[in-house]
């Protein structure tokens, strides 16, 4: 058992609407999602505290289940803090649950592997109520070509191509362990990336291409061709945030 | 065939957010759906114009398909208005088509019946996504007697129990033909509301009062008394706008 004076780690779960966001990572002078929650939890515990996210999502960019980790000396339990930071924060901005967990757990660190999804419609009109939340394509896309990159980036790649400058010198090899269209109803498509890791702005390069591909502009060889140039060659195509959403992190 | 200096009458069919307005009807110094569009009319067409909504939806309340139509003495083609309208107009209201119609069509007069669906959703957390699109229900809703409620609003009915003041001395009698749990999926319910016509906030009065009895906070046979005391007993529960939309509207 714990004493109440030692430093105890609190993980939350938590959805957003990142809409009208600059993102998850604090920033001076603009709301995100790191900074709104860490305001709520200091002026409850009187301390400063550092709320450290599983993904650091992008501007615009949503989430169904972000993990984030803090540590406290305050003695406020974790159901306490479900209750009180709801009743201070945003309609969009959710904590789902909140439990204490072993000290050393890190959010970021600790994950192996995340899963994210991108919904795109794919209908002649736009809808008025999916205009931050899908993005829309109005010509028809030939499924089953995206389909055939999709295979081909599952398993270990260099993903240099897909992603944006700024990631600096770190490993660009990312194992893929799912890339697939996972539903579609109607013209309401869904589709799920699972890795161990992903570069900056992966998903959205890749999903930018996979459209490409989709609308003909682009052949499932020059995919393959851009894939294996290992950023010598770069697709050009960065999808919106607004399809993006963080949907698990698993342990 | 009409000659061009003939008035001609053409048809909308619209959807849009309601979030953002304060509803349909046209008011002075503020954004309206029916204001929107009437303005981006007149630009087009010169002379002032008239858009007829068969659906009066309050401030928050959404359409899938609202009807409307405008008489113009311009040759300008519904299909100018259908592509140039969703170039200006906010992606909150997207024009889903536009067709001439015969001169004396009335989208409101003209209309037999109105569809509205009413969406709840009833799990313990709220969603950070749907905060303007539901209404939130946290604690769970026995719905079976819900559904009680439902059989027994349908039919012929003097609904004044369910109406807000300010429909005058109007008729309170109304048909109505459809009442009912259309969809339960997970934790979303859809209701569906067809009538051949509705009383002021009658659906949200309806829906407040359905969820009392879902709440156990009023019975059935309650339900019953308020319904046949024609306004003597007010049940004072009125849902939020953010639930209903206008689904479809029958010629």
């Amino acid at each position: 058992m714990k004493s109440t004076t030692e430093k105890k780690n609190i993980r939350l779960i938590i959805a957003y609407d990142g809409s009208s966001f600059y993102g998850w990572q604090r920033q001076r002078d603009k709301p995100t999602i790191q900074g709104t929650i860490e305001e709520k939890i200091a002026v409850m515990v009187r301390e400063p505290v550092s709320l450290i996210g599983a993904g650091r999502t992008d501007a615009g960019v949503h989430a169904l289940h972000q993990v984030a980790n803090f540590r406290i000396s305050s003695s406020l339990t974790p159901s306490i803090f479900l209750t009180a930071l709801n009743a201070q924060l945003p309609p969009s901005i959710v904590i789902k649950a909140a439990e204490y967990v072993p000290f050393d757990f890190h959010a970021r660190y600790d994950a192996r592997s995340k899963v994210y999804e991108y919904r795109v419609l794919n209908e002649s009109m736009p809808s008025p109520f999916l205009t931050q939340y899908v993005w829309h394509i109005a010509r028809p896309l030939k499924v089953a070509l995206m389909e055939e990159c999709l295979r081909i980036v599952e398993g270990s790649h260099d993903f240099s191509s897909f992603c944006s400058p700024g990631d600096g010198k770190i490993n660009p090899v990312r194992n893929m362990m799912r890339a697939e269209l996972e539903t579609q109803r109607e013209d309401f498509l869904t589709f799920a990336f699972e890795a161990n890791g992903f570069l900056r702005h992966m998903i959205r390069t890749l999903m930018g291409t996979l459209i490409k591909v989709g609308l003909g502009r682009l052949s499932v060889s020059d995919f393959i061709e851009i894939l294996e140039s290992r950023g010598g060659q770069h697709p050009g195509a960065k999808a919106p945030p607004s399809g993006l959403y963080l949907r698990d992190v698993k342990y």
